[in-house]
């Protein structure tokens, strides 16, 4: 398989799952202490992350909790901001500035920083109380410290069960990849050089829409798209959708299934060019279906990998070099 | 001028501030009984005001509220919405089955339902208990009941004075439409065709770009669109920007601006097609400087309705035509 490395993707995995019990003496300190809130913040696709868990936790979890992107903080306030709040981040330079202004906001008011950045001597790292730093993804980092929060407040009774088969995530995610490989790669051949493509997704898997179309297609593969949740598809997009429009559907086992389905059921009708990406497909060894809604942007991104990969090959278009972004003062 | 009703504006304003009294009265009601928090719900393009009013709120007030997009709210739930919710709607039609799925589901809950329905036969406005009818956009609705609100609260001091200038905020929004007409004519006559069009706004504004590329771009006019925020713009969406790129930016009055004015520098040095609108360029006769932040999102529609008029004249398709919303089942 082209560009495959499963050491890494289990690596990744291990280091952040490894880092789980001081996650844990941490939060319950913070409990013990009690807080008000927690706000997660982001930027890019740091927020899409976040965006993904948040879309969990509104209906599970009775913690205030806030999302927030870090430049629209910064600039806009939130009066809920103040001393008994903890911000939660994930960063891996430690070094974009909408972050690094953003928790400068928020100790200001008195919050506790708390989270993940991979580069311990980047100026974020610096400004982070409770630093956590290894590789790996945001969605797990975040899901490792929200799960803390959530099995404090007795929300998360499955939480041993969840780290007992959180063994076999390297490997599950391996084992996604696998098989995503030959349909990807199909994907790609086929859309390598469309002029627009669309990426719709709802529930948990917006943000991986907004993420995918965003960060990847966009800032990496300089591709035009446009992503659209599944509930504002119907309300503006689809009136621009015709035979020919390029149309990806991220569709997960969470609860905006139902708005996926609703998506594919009347795209046919008027669209031919549609790939849906349903995580249901792919194979996780080791996890019960029970964790499978909380782990749907993990698969998803599991698969966007692989979908990286190829359009990297077929566009021929190595995923590091950018055009402005960090090239330019701005 | 095209298509140019001076007193249809006046009596949507109008028709609204009517109301305020009644609004004030039932919103009393409700903080001497006591409620928990208050839920903004919309969609598509009532979804896009209450985001424009939320990132003001946000910074400015003490209230619990949270943002929620109708059929998100429905999905996945949120832990908050109970007896002592305030649900907070506006509606034209009151016939879009996400709002009735959504306003039914906080009645579940127990949450009261609040809100200006115009069709007072819609199943919609059948659900709102504290229902209020009138013609006119949904960003002065919600002002109305918010500020009202805010007001019960101590939030508001300027609360008479505003209400006593809005009596020039018909006459104020004509004159930003005449001044915007020439601007808005030579914008369609540059614009009509293009085959993609970026639309990009903060702070406030977020909510404008989002629903005048989705709502009247996408949906009336069928022209291909991306909206971005000015915070999400440097995350991605800038690798593809190239010379001959077609991007407009909403400019307020806002804490968004100093975003706008970040992506306002970064532009000209790559791209040659950039349409600025900026509030600040239009005048509103009656009203002070302190109440252009709080109006910015009615400022900025009242350009857009005229890029409406002439992109409808220019690409010979009338706005009220639709492909498939509400022509197909789905």
């Amino acid at each position: 398989m082209l560009k495959f490395n499963e050491d890494a993707i289990k690596k990744d995995v291990e280091e952040t799952l490894a880092l789980r019990k001081d996650v844990e003496v941490a939060v319950k300190k913070i409990c013990e202490k009690g807080y008000d809130n927690i706000f997660l913040v982001g930027i890019g696709g740091t927020y899409a992350v976040a965006e993904e868990l948040m879309s969990y936790l509104k209906g599970h979890s009775k913690i205030e909790i806030y999302l927030e992107n870090a430049a629209d903080l910064t600039a806009e306030g939130n009066t809920k901001l103040g001393e008994k709040s903890v911000m939660v981040i994930t960063s891996a330079t430690g070094n974009t500035p909408e972050m690094t202004d953003a928790v400068r906001y928020g100790k200001e008011k008195g919050a506790t920083i708390f989270g993940f950045v991979d580069e311990k001597d980047s100026p974020l790292a610096k400004e982070t109380e409770i630093l956590f730093s290894c590789k790996g993804g945001a969605y797990l980092k975040l899901l490792v410290i929200m799960l803390a929060f959530m099995k404090e407040k007795g929300e998360f009774e499955l939480y041993d069960l969840f780290y007992q088969q959180a063994e076999s995530l390297g490997d599950a995610l391996i084992n996604v990849q696998k098989e995503a490989d030959k349909k990807t790669e199909e994907f790609a051949e086929k859309h390598g050089e469309d002029s627009m493509h669309y990426v719709v997704g709802g529930g948990m898997l917006k943000g991986a829409a907004y993420s995918y179309a965003m960060c990847y297609m966009e800032e990496m593969l300089w591709m035009r798209t446009k992503s659209i949740s599944c509930a504002d598809f119907f309300h503006g997009t689809l009136e621009i959708i015709e035979k020919d429009t390029n149309v990806t559907l991220f569709k997960g086992e969470d609860h905006g299934r139902a708005q996926a389905e609703r998506v594919e059921r009347f795209l046919p009708r008027i669209c031919d060019n549609i790939t849906v990406f349903d995580t249901k497909e792919y194979h996780t060894p080791g996890i019960d279906d029970t964790f499978r809604e909380l782990l749907t942007p993990m698969v998803m991104a599991a698969i966007y990998a692989r979908i990286n990969v190829h359009l990297e090959n077929v566009r021929k278009h190595p995923m590091e070099i950018r055009r402005y972004y960090h090239k330019l003062d701005y």
